[in-house]
């Protein structure tokens, strides 16, 4: 079991362990938005990774990416990004963005403070993601 | 040969042809940055591409880091980003960030004016790129 940077636990929702990440929802009401995080103990750059699990990476990359799609609100566009200058342990968001979105078209991160879910459209969207993501 | 967005013109230098992509020098003196473009024609997401140039894209990522740490400046985190809210044609930042960098610890993408090279520096920097690269 992977320990998870418990700065993670307060941002985004678990929806479970694909191949080879754990898949979180961003708790931002606001972006259709999904965090993998792969469960390589000590990993914090892409290169940290071998070969096999990039390209598992990848794949679960494009998964997240049609997931964020199914979710129902608009995306114009997916932004794909490996940062993690704030949390280091790798990890790789996926985030439908919407022309006009509140940060558009700028980068989500950084940009305000995340507006949570509410409860019912938490649990909705959890199961959603879960459902869109084969979890 | 790949026509490329206009956009790049103006903010990059051209490097060379990798495999894949057609990779390009950011012009900012403030951060290593490398952009790659796949050469494929019409592609925005990274899901627009076969599994086996998703493979090279992949490489070239990692040998762009490779090259970004090359260059001397102190660089404390990679950032990985595919955003294309601006510019859609599809291209992928590899970013060298150091702790307290201009930007830091927020992403590049939208912070700041661009702090150009200068002359002698630029022929440097892009010959050191080039040479980091294998181009």
């Amino acid at each position: 079991m992977l320990e998870i940077d418990p700065a993670f636990l307060t941002t985004s929702h678990a929806l479970g362990e694909l191949g080879l990440s754990h898949a979180r929802l961003q708790d931002d009401a606001r972006y259709p938005w999904i965090v993998l995080i792969p469960r390589v103990a000590g990993a914090r750059e892409l290169e940290d990774l071998p070969r096999e699990q990039l390209t598992i990476l990848t794949d679960e990359i494009l998964a997240a990416g049609r997931a964020v799609r199914a979710l129902g609100m608009q995306v114009d566009k997916l932004n794909v990004g490996a940062l993690g200058n704030v949390t280091p342990q790798l990890h790789v968001h996926v985030v439908g963005r919407r022309i006009g979105d509140p940060a558009w078209p700028g980068p989500v991160w950084g940009h305000s403070p995340a507006q949570p879910y509410a409860p019912d459209e938490l649990a909705r969207t959890v199961a959603a993601t879960k459902a869109a993501l084969g979890l």
